[in-house]
């Protein structure tokens, strides 16, 4: 299976430091599609740039339709993942996501460390969005700027696991989360010194998205993520343009389908 | 004092409606200044669209930038409305926050009447972003379409009125909110047919605005709405990029300054 | 518009205080109307002591009824709120409430801070009853009396002020709430010195409560906050028992009134 | 031991009834002193009322002081309980808080059953100030007028009884609460007739203040219930204005002092 | 009425010192009837643990049915609880459910003190279970054996007692429990060192019992703890496979049998 | 990697069908190990018997320790669950669990649908502890007995399907779970009659599964999941009393251990 590993940010180095994360645990027969945002900002830190690189990445998932079996919106924070799960028929997941549902079966609350502060506010809000506050022990930083982070994770690992392992052993949480897209890989690298487990949210996600595809759910005809009504807009990309305007029709089909087993 | 509001949307008769609308309430010296999106939807009603469409709310607040005091996010749902607030230096109020907030100040719980089935999951996730879940005593819809209620609020108006009346019996909320900015003005329109105060979202909207800018509070320098650091952006709009990039800096003053009333 | 600024105590320099503090924002055309407690207690800190403050309040507005065209319950804590909005067939704010509300449109969380230990048990129920607790970033006290701080604001301006930054420093709070009645004006006049917007209570009850004039809410006649059917009382105050026994009647009206643009 | 039943309401033979109720569930030794408010309402049914009613209530209580080991503030709603929590020295429960702990020993979910609409709304509060919001699957009530119901309880019974029998069949609650002080001892009555347990808030009230003071938990010295500092009131009752006053001084004790097995 | 006393963990000098702790608060005519755990082990301290000590709660339930009034599930934790309230037709309480709803009486926010670090988790799911985050200040744990503490409370108690007092000053809490049969009746004996209302659970599950057996309440035929339906089953204690297996019918009556006063 | 589905219940027949709905999603690798309860019940349908039967799992797993990689607590309610994440160092998972959290990944809401009321408390009870409640758009049923479902699928299918997309229809609800062993397989039959995504919790289960061996977690060894100290027991299985007792010595690691790339 084909699957998406959607960057939102426009730094090429650090989609590729989160393939190789999410190879490194890829069933036989998936493969990883990466795509860096062609506009938009080398890396996403604040609820604005949230709101402009979640549209960015709904044009990216426009482009990769029909390419692939699932996406993965690879920006800790998911960025337009809701819209994307309601416009596209292929599944979409978020690495923030993925990394707190895995958390769910790993204890009762996770902490999540990361390299700055300055992200900590818009992480809170998708703890809040995922309605996963009662389970969070924490949200915890260092002051690095993302330039000398996503240049040489080496610099700055020895203190990221140093803050983990203090949080972990303060918090009570039962298992850690490295947020942020230039710190995948550590949670690997680092699990030996960290006494809960440690979760990577790239590799997370690559493990749910090859779940939801062959789980194989239908795309949604009824509910709130049903696909919506075909509509024409004005000066948004070519091909998100004709997903919004085409929205090959799917009809909600009554049970009066005879039921055959 | 001068008011930006902002319809998100692109049609410009909604916008009249709305300008008509906050202006019945608003003070003597307040100036609205509508704006209609250039691009994006006719009318947004999806996550997907909310998404897209709050990414264009930034531009267009970059390009009003310096000519308000506040600005008014005046699409139900409020798209765009966190990052706004963290980039901008004047207030940005959105007009679902302002109608709930109002609503908070006269009963217990609200409920929320809208002209459309297909926004329902998307305001649902408005209230719960604002923590408003238990305040909400439901959200119900007609089954219209956005180009005929735009284009004629009066053929609807009456069945409108009648499912409030209908939902306010039922429900036992304390008060009633017609969401959807093509119900301008519905609200004072009908207030004698329902038995509960009925807000305006847009009017609600302008009065909080006006608050604001009367109280008039700092940016914040700290927490996690303070201006964020400068950052080079690609493909954005002139004056977002310009914003995005210069950020003239707001240090956070230490208390040391010595006190003086 | 006449606002009658109810000050449950019976300090009157505490009532001028707020009525400075109020005058300061107010919109021209909004006249202030001051009324200081003539019995209960210098000064409410306690549940009890609210809940009989929280009665006289109720005696109050039976008094001014009719001369004005909201009212704002200026002790903080909010004694008698829900009882008088209703009661009475005007607008009445309480400057907990108004302050909170406000702080929902400038962050995520706001912190508190007041004078007094013995106060903090009582506002937690405060922000609890107001469903805020999520947004509550903590509420924190010096240990003064009030006597202190009522005869003589400057004399702990400073302490509070240090106290109010160091809690939005480590709090991760975005707005900050001074709250009691002998600390109105302080947000004004510390506001350089905190570097997240500062919330004057009774400034935000002014502004609210001409928002709420402006709009123009009708009196419900459904709902939990419908006027109550009339009652014969005992020994209450002459204009409440008045109050409480005639209910001018409101009948709950039906929506066969045919609908009328 | 002496528990004071306190009727914050005017009715005596609602005090009577609840007298009744409160006796057949009483330990041997248990005494109930009746105390019927002499001020106020023939009976509460508003928030409004309640917030006079609770003044009222601390009036009674420190009437009492002295004489009784406990006290029950014996009107559905609880107006007046954590005022009284605080000022007094002996324990003071409500009735519908004792409901409600009751029913917690019972199951997931209590229904709450009462005799007219009006006071839906604020037994709503006081659910929701109880932190039992989840655990309450339902407030319904007839529309019958006090007068009616305290007059003649065997008129309306049936209806009641058939209204609970329809509240648990439909809503899956584990018990049921008659609330309302002129249903007192319907419990006992209908407990065959309804098919899970049937609560009486007043004898719930009786056995949960018995347990209190075989407890014999002490006045807290700290915490937000500690005995408030003395002031001085004015236009108060003789003794609520002396138990204000006095606050016969209880030192918080550190743990210096020496342990003694 | 004969109560028993049921402690599933397998330490006998526990079991003495809990109805010890027990008797100094039982009324007159109440006999505790003490049971400890033929099997499991000597101390519940985890999940696991409560998985297996609550089946054999069961059990021990089972084979004293007939002879008791009511049942104290006497290891704080409660496990088993509800199955057995589910299962049973006479009252089953748990004594951290007593502890709680009692520290609910006495004040909003109650701290949980005990003797080793490996409760606290498990205590924690208890409190969450019970619904009782909200009300829950802390829970806190010194890092002693279950042997030491068992064999010689003296020895630990000035320890326990300064950490309660630490916790009781810095976390707020109106009330404090000592949690872990192995402290029953510390709480008695160290009430005057601490500041706050001190529970002692068992005590607490002692009155609560005798409360509930005075109120009589029925077995529920409907909602989620009605008597289960009958079933066979395999390798259960003789006693157990009885009481699953009859079930003797208990209909869920209808109302149309006549209501008679 | 092989994977242990544990049936709870006695039931092969049930297990055999938990088999198949899990092979047709299992990875090319994933052995599925099937293990039926030697003891307890047939099926288990109410907290008593989850508390005993999840005391059972817990002497499978230690049946199976050393010959598997993960295990899937095969009921849903998930009885055992967490004392099962304590005690064994592989990965536990439940069908309910994951369930819902493959739900959270396609919607904002689920509903469960069931083949007999008398599971719902019970389901309630899980939906709860796994913090779903507010993702949760109701629990339905039909009523009818394990014996006649497990026998014949085929039988009630129809009628579950259009019970199902009832509940879709009027709830709002994004997704649907056929919750219940002997529903195993129905979601996949069945998902062109509904018009959402349906799932299976047994294939949802098997997927997770496959996912937390992929990502390999360590063991905790802090917070409150970390492996318990070792403890002797009474009257066990053999293999769970040498699980307990043994509990071969997993030492926290401090971070001074060097970090090695």
């Amino acid at each position: 299976m084909r699957i998406l590993l959607l960057n939102p940010n426009m730094t090429e180095s650090v989609t590729a430091m989160m393939v190789e994360s999410g190879q490194s645990v890829a069933a036989i027969g998936t493969e990883l599609l990466p795509a860096t945002a062609p506009r938009g900002m080398p890396y996403i830190s604040t609820r604005a740039e949230a709101q402009i690189g979640g549209a960015i990445a709904l044009e990216m998932l426009a482009d990769h339709e029909g390419q692939v079996d699932a996406a993965i919106l690879a920006a800790f924070g998911d960025p337009g993942l809701l819209g994307a799960r309601e416009l596209f028929d292929f599944p979409v997941i978020g690495v923030s996501e993925a990394a707190m549902l895995t958390a769910c079966m790993l204890g009762r609350q996770f902490a999540i460390v990361t390299f700055s502060n300055s992200l900590v506010g818009w992480y809170r809000d998708c703890v809040d969005l995922n309605g996963m506050a009662a389970r969070c022990a924490g949200i915890h930083a260092l002051d690095l700027a993302f330039a000398d982070v996503a240049g040489d994770q080496e610099a700055s690992a020895e203190r990221l696991v140093a803050l983990a392992y203090e949080v972990v052993r303060d918090s009570g949480a039962d298992s850690l989360i490295f947020a942020g897209a230039p710190l995948a890989g550590l949670a690997r690298r680092s699990a030996h010194l960290i006494p809960v487990p440690v979760i990577d949210p790239v590799a997370a996600a690559v493990k749910l998205a090859e779940a939801l595809v062959a789980l194989g759910p239908r795309k949604a005809a009824m509910g709130s993520f049903q696909r919506p009504a075909p509509k024409q807009t004005v000066g948004l990309s070519e091909r998100l343009t004709a997903r919004i305007a085409q929205s090959d029709v799917i009809l909600s089909r009554g049970h009066s389908e005879s039921f055959s087993a």
